[in-house]
């Protein structure tokens, strides 16, 4: 079976994981571990716990347990003390505070689950992420990041304020991978707060694996606005290297123009990530043009995670998995995708 | 297989639960549903629940799942805004907002920890336990009344606050049963808030079953300090009809002693229930004086739900189960009885 590493965050792994999950590989899922906001951020400050969130939505999609129990672990309190507590999240910090230790905590919880695979987090540290922007200020946190302007002034570095470790497991996974898929996910606070670990980015580097880039659907205002696929390649292939990234999926299907006006409004004009129009002649992956839009209008239930601030346009998690196995499975792949897509 | 009701809630039901799992009868555990305390009491005013502590100790010990799993359902939060609240109490909450109702969430709670037999609580109706004293004095909520002193002035009545119907599940198992077991477990905070409910104790007088009564090991200072097993019997039978237990599992094995006296101290003299002295010229029931007292001497793990303030003289399990099926198995019983105890 091939050995499939996907390395991100959030809703981004959620959907590729839950696609991917139907195929007959091994998935590794790497997560990122700098989340402070919002129940996760409580359960930190609280308990003293890792970050619980990126790992509960990679455990739900690779989950094969009932609907019910999948539902339960992304449900959401929504009165009183509890308010705002994912129930997967305090399910996780439970666990990790009585097995007193998270990966201890996290291996109960994939039996439990009935985890198809593994979920890795990406340092078993505690760490913080910062942001050094160009004009000197500092924003501490990926809470913050997230919702700072960090196009105005332009990005220094990102670091973590502490020393953080990769987690061996997930430089063993990279090692022996077939496969690394990188994305799609919020770029600052999803892809490189895995990347900028430098064990991780060596790994990548050294590993022999194919690496895909599953590019995202939408910029992110005040991130990423005014992003061609090109420059988020540039911008991974800084922490991974020049050339690293061998496939480039980027999404060519428009969105239904209801959902790109609503999506305008909030994050601005031209918010779809396109790729550069003046071609392909320095270009050193390949890129497959895919029709990869989800037609899902709205959060899949009252216990989805995604709040109505959050984006609508996505990735359909069935066909994003199909492009990614077709690529994966296929010699000649030009002529099966032209075929397919 | 016997069809087999247990009637309680609390310890009492999770250790007789808790042994009679291992054998092939069919298991029905009736619970009450008053319980407005600590955890449970927060989520009850919080989120507008049914009480899910009872239920969940009752789940946990009719759970067929590994043990981490059990342990996490016992497990409390001991820090932040979360502290004080066991797992599994979050997680009948969670499944009950999640399914909109009490019971399907519970159908869903039992499938997910693989329950062998069924929990029922005793009323799907929002139950609030009302205890009126002699001198005319109400205390309002189990919680309180756990607390007070009601032997000083006398108990006038217990009822409920408001209407309070029986779950025609729990009559349906009564009518059905082989035989039923009420106790061991707090009188006025367990047993009675069950029997209370008039479809209920009329549905005991009404079944064709064998009604067994389990004494509890000790009285309960304030409560029912000083009372003998007739007693007990005495006040049970006030609900179900007099005449109707047909057999009293009492215990007559000696705890140890520096267990008494950590236990006196708090209880005041004279705490195990005995059987009273004068002899059995009026009996009506089937005396069976048992050794069922646990060696366990200490809270099984940190994740046991029991506080140092809860008694440590307690039935053990396999003992109080063993002892109730030869009752139920043997027809000879009093000699197989003589030989085994």
């Amino acid at each position: 079976m091939k050995k499939i590493v996907t390395i991100g965050g959030g809703t981004g792994s959620f959907t590729l994981l839950s696609g991917l999950r139907k195929y007959p590989v091994q998935l590794s899922a790497i997560v990122s571990m700098a989340d402070d906001g919002g129940s996760t951020g409580v359960l930190r400050d609280e308990l003293g716990v890792l970050p619980p969130g990126d790992v509960r939505q990679c455990l739900v999609a690779l989950s094969e347990s009932s609907d019910q129990l999948r539902n339960l672990m992304n449900y959401r309190f929504e009165e009183g003390s509890l308010e705002g507590h994912s129930f997967g999240n305090l399910f996780l910090s439970a666990l990790e505070k009585m097995c007193g230790d998270f990966s201890l905590g996290l291996e109960n919880a994939m039996e439990i689950l009935h985890v198809r695979g593994e979920v890795i987090p990406v340092t078993q540290y505690d760490a913080h992420l910062r942001l050094i922007l160009s004009n000197g200020d500092v924003v501490e946190g990926e809470n913050k990041i997230g919702q700072a302007n960090i196009q105005k002034f332009g990005i220094e570095k990102m670091e973590y304020g502490e020393k953080v470790d990769a987690n061996p497991r997930a430089l063993d996974r990279i090692m022996k991978a077939n496969a690394i898929i990188i994305g799609p996910g919020n770029h600052y606070c999803s892809i490189l707060p895995n990347l900028i670990i430098s064990d991780i980015a060596r790994a990548i580097r050294l590993s022999h694996a194919r690496v895909l880039y599953v590019a995202n659907m939408t910029n992110k205002s005040g991130h990423t606005a005014g992003w061609d696929v090109e420059k988020y390649v540039q911008s991974i292939e800084s922490y991974i290297g020049k050339g690293r990234i061998n496939d480039v999926i980027v999404n060519v299907q428009k969105p239904r123009s209801d959902l790109i006006q609503k999506y305008e409004r909030k994050e601005g004009k031209n918010t779809l990530v396109r790729v550069h129009s003046t071609g392909a002649s320095d270009r050193t992956y390949r890129l497959i043009e895919a029709r990869v839009v989800s037609n899902r209008t709205s959060a899949q239930s009252k216990a989805d995670t995604l709040g109505e601030s959050r984006s609508f346009i996505r990735h359909d998690a069935s066909k994003l998995a199909r492009v990614v196995m077709l690529l994966l499975e296929t010699e000649g792949i030009q002529s099966v995708l032209r075929r397919v897509l």
